[in-house]
């Protein structure tokens, strides 16, 4: 489990990941994304305990993909963006360099065809 | 370690964050989407013993994000690039779902104006 206190950018991706990497978690993570809810609205349609959603989502609290509020006896979960934002970023980035690698092999070519 | 025959599409999702859920893992990852590079390429710069870079490399295929073949005795790893497109879509399907969230509230608040 990630620690709540994980501060470095790599241990970051790590509780961001570890935490995407379960089913119960993704759903959760879809229907946050569709609006707020209790511990009760998210356990009830995965069949969930309360003790079992409950360390669900402190593994996404964790993960910086989920925050919580508590407004007199009940705790309200939603989806954090920031997370999803810095998700984004990590996916283009690394299409980018990927992408770069094929202009670099097509300059290649193009000089070689250039010569010939 | 996820299965290397998961099939379902949960089990898919699964294997793919679990092995983006590691340090080293996403610095192979960054160094493959330069170019396809062999196993002492990625463990060299990570000054990781080959079995230990096999075994990451192993987490990464089965999760999907990367793929191999071999030409005489040396196996070169290159991106998958399915997996990054998969990826993508996966966290453009919740921000859209996010989005509209916040669309159904703003059509709401205006209705609320129009009969105030």
């Amino acid at each position: 489990m990630p620690s709540p206190h994980a501060s470095s950018p790599t241990e970051r991706l790590d509780g961001l990941f570890a935490a995407l990497a379960d089913g119960n978690r993704r759903a959760m993570v879809d229907q946050l994304a569709r609006g707020p809810a209790s511990v009760s609205d998210l356990a009830r349609p995965l069949s969930l305990r309360l003790p079992s959603a409950l360390k669900h989502l402190a593994v996404l609290e964790a993960g910086g993909l989920v925050e919580s509020d508590k407004a007199g006896r009940v705790r309200t979960y939603r989806i954090a963006p920031e997370a999803f934002n810095g998700l984004e970023a990590w996916v283009a980035e690394r299409k980018a360099m990927w992408h770069r690698q094929f202009d670099a092999l097509d300059a290649l070519l193009a000089e070689q065809d250039n010569k010939a």
